[in-house]
């Protein structure tokens, strides 16, 4: 794919803008990255996603693609020769398919009440954030990433969290490593790839950001 | 794929039953079909999808698939050489999952909203179906199905919700054909399939059925 123009619309503390920038990472792409200031979106952010109007948005050849899974998925289809995400039985697909879903759907909602809420809508959140990370240490296992021996799918939908968890841990007043010690561990090992090195901000940072949130809307 | 047994279950008046349905009706994929009851739902089912405990689980061979839009894409996967649902090209592949994930986001709370509330809600609910569906026949445009000429994965994800149609219609006091005239060609279209005519409750059916939600959630 020679003479690709690879744009990025993405803000640095989003975990899914952070899928695309691993995904894109671990296939060795060229990419432009543009910030996007989310309370003054870009006309280019509306235009390349006028339904969701929301980042982050990978635009190839002038064509967006929205929504982060849809846009890994992508990734991995068009540079399908070099580490592939997803695994080739259907079966295995189906279920890493299922997991990314159940950490947008389940996950992404429990994590943003520990910092976005305060009270019991807080801690009802960090008790089923903890339930969350529970289940999919049951998935992970004993194997080093959800994808098996190999990075995968599903390691890349969820370790952008891990940046956030040094504010999900101050405003939950918990340990996470004591809850998931597994857990923690398999972030650790995803770490300790570049790609991921890389692609994740310093957890110090996303709290100064998560306070700057939670200013705004009002919570302290 | 000799010797496969495949069991389907799903509840007749779900449209992502429906989805399921369809998909393994064009493949021609011969499956068993068993009803649940949603109010006290099977050891199966809660075996089968723990996570979620929802209906539809597609079982193949003792295992399961979950949530519908993956189990769609898990049929093309494993009988591809029948009737494909997804494009070719990965960037067509990717469009026709965005609006797959556009129909289970939007749509579906909307379209719930018509029935499933009253005063306020309602009325939002309906406006905001209207808006989606408009945003939808904008997709079409002129084609004969979102696949293009072919009947496809987006045409699959869409054509359930036109079963409850009657339902929307009675409890939000509108036309839907009247703002959409589009959309309610191209649906029926797909009800001339076969695939799709087997596969949709009647909508009169779905009323009385809508009618008994209305009263178990004491909205009537």
């Amino acid at each position: 794919m020679a003479n690709d123009e690879l744009v990025l619309l993405d803000c640095w503390a989003s975990m899914f803008g952070m899928r695309l920038r691993i995904a894109l990472a671990e296939k060795e792409i060229k990419y432009e990255y543009k910030e996007e200031d989310l309370w003054n979106k870009s006309p280019l952010l509306l235009q390349m996603n006028p339904i969701h109007k929301k980042i982050p948005v990978l635009i190839h050849n002038g064509k967006p693609i929205c929504e982060s899974i849809i846009g890994v998925e992508y990734i991995d289809e068009v540079w399908k020769d070099k580490a592939p995400f997803l695994p080739s039985d259907p079966y295995d697909r189906a279920e890493a398919r299922f997991w990314a879903d159940y950490i947008d759907k389940k996950l992404n909602d429990t994590a943003r009440k520990i910092w976005g809420a305060n009270g019991e809508e807080q801690e009802a959140g960090k008790k089923e954030f903890i339930e969350c990370l529970k289940v999919l240490e049951g998935v992970l296992g004993e194997k080093p990433y959800f994808g098996g021996d190999n990075f995968g799918f599903v390691d890349i939908a969820l370790i952008g969290f891990y940046s956030w968890f040094h504010s999900y841990e101050t405003y939950g007043n918990f340990s996470i490593e004591a809850e998931c010690p597994k857990f923690v561990a398999w972030a650790k090992r995803c770490m300790q790839r570049d790609s991921v090195a890389k692609s994740l901000p310093d957890q110090h940072k996303v709290l100064e950001y998560a306070k700057t949130l939670r200013q705004k809307f009002g919570l302290e």
